[in-house]
């Protein structure tokens, strides 16, 4: 196997590094630090969306942010993801990762739950100078809600597109996209999607923003207008994640129709 | 006395609200409580910035970053000044000030250590939301030099200007700009400022980004081209941030000069 050096995005799923069916914010240690260290192998440039995990969808569930304007919930649930962010960048830094954390709230405005506009001149030179900019599911200020939750797998394929990152992985806490027998289907492309849309569920715990469902869906618009190929696997199996840094296609591939 | 609801910026100086002398970040506690609970009795719409104090200058200076670019160096400081800027945000929310922290390094770039680009977009949709923006001192990301200081002497000003803000507050450790006599001078103007320059100092702790005269030249220069007006004012003394966001002018005022 080859090292590959490609610019990535790896998106670490709320369930892959929280308990996500706890009442407040509970990390997984042990799998955050093995994330960390498997993500320090990498030498290419890469930017990390995590989730919000048991962080986020708790508070955003209590104050019902999925359905309205609500400033004390936006706060403690801004505060309350933070506090996760701050924990993923310090597990990646003690690896060496040279990590930084990029909070929408301060960088992404939203009209009706999708972004309208996101600041990127500080990322692209974060890339440039060898950092690796953390981003993070959030509330994030609406132009026509007040305020939002932005979910990290919005994020991921805007920063995809407007960036020009081509590889994206999606570390979850499935092997992929199931059958209905349960094994990862090896690729989804738009053409065959609806003959495995019926097996694709929600998220199994408290998730205010889609679940897989919303993952293959995003994913999917996005590979049909452009090249950009996701790869969705299990973050919770040790190496899975150096694995796809380093070039392997595992678990579920998304990706554009085979123009032969 | 009027209770005013003018917009305006706020800027808590470094050494009003940590131990500038201390050689790791550590936090007036009672200082800081008294003056979120004098912020709290304003109702109009309000930015605070504040300095980075103990939590970003020592390590700045440790780690030489106003004189290279120092990627472990940078993480570290920025790392710091969040933390304190999570505490003045706690302390403010506390008195239910809807406070929200936006850190400079994720929305702002420079170009040798001036400000390039700011992303506005969410910190103008706060305020019309009714939050309080908190931004501060921190590490950016710069074109020219990798990675820079950003004072909050230099956010204040430049927010002014790209807001339309024309009420600035500078709370810092003295009772203003001070003559050779140490009274305060009431009021600085382009046309009297050589007349006082030589009284005014620099910073009298570890200090990278220029003190008082630092501070008294970006506002001077701020009201030759603006109607803006900014007060240096003691935050030290109590009620004095409660006054300045009420309407009164204390300290020193610098301002246009007068065109009669």
């Amino acid at each position: 196997m080859n090292a590959s050096t490609e610019s990535v995005i790896l998106k670490l799923g709320g369930s892959a590094i929280t308990d996500k069916g706890a009442n407040e914010g509970v990390v997984k240690e042990a799998d955050l630090l093995r994330i960390a260290r498997e993500v320090s192998g990498f030498r290419g440039k890469m930017i990390v969306v995590h989730g919000a995990g048991s962080f986020g969808h708790t508070y955003a569930k209590k104050y019902g942010l999925d359905r309205t304007f609500d400033p004390e919930g936006a706060i403690v649930t801004h505060e309350s993801v933070k506090k996760l962010a701050s924990r993923v960048v310090d597990a990646l830094n003690s690896f060496g990762v040279m990590a930084i954390a990029v909070h929408p709230m301060g960088c992404t405005v939203c009209r009706n739950g999708r972004i309208e506009s996101m600041y990127l001149d500080s990322i692209k030179l974060m890339l440039e100078k060898g950092f690796v900019p953390v981003l993070h599911g959030d509330v994030v200020m609406d132009l026509e809600l007040g305020a939002c939750i932005l979910s990290g797998d919005q994020i991921v394929p805007y920063l995809a597109k407007e960036l020009g990152i081509t590889r994206l992985g999606l570390g979850s806490a499935e092997d992929g996209v199931l059958d209905k027998d349960g094994k990862p289907v090896p690729e989804l492309t738009p053409a065959n999607f609806e003959e495995f849309r019926q097996c694709i569920g929600g998220s199994g715990s408290t998730d205010v923003t889609g679940g897989m469902l919303g993952k293959v869906l995003e994913l999917l618009e996005l590979s049909k207008n452009s090249s950009i190929t996701s790869h969705i696997f299990n973050a919770g199996k040790a190496d899975n994640i150096y694995r796809f840094l380093n070039g392997e296609s595992i678990g579920t591939r998304i990706s554009p129709d085979k123009r032969v």
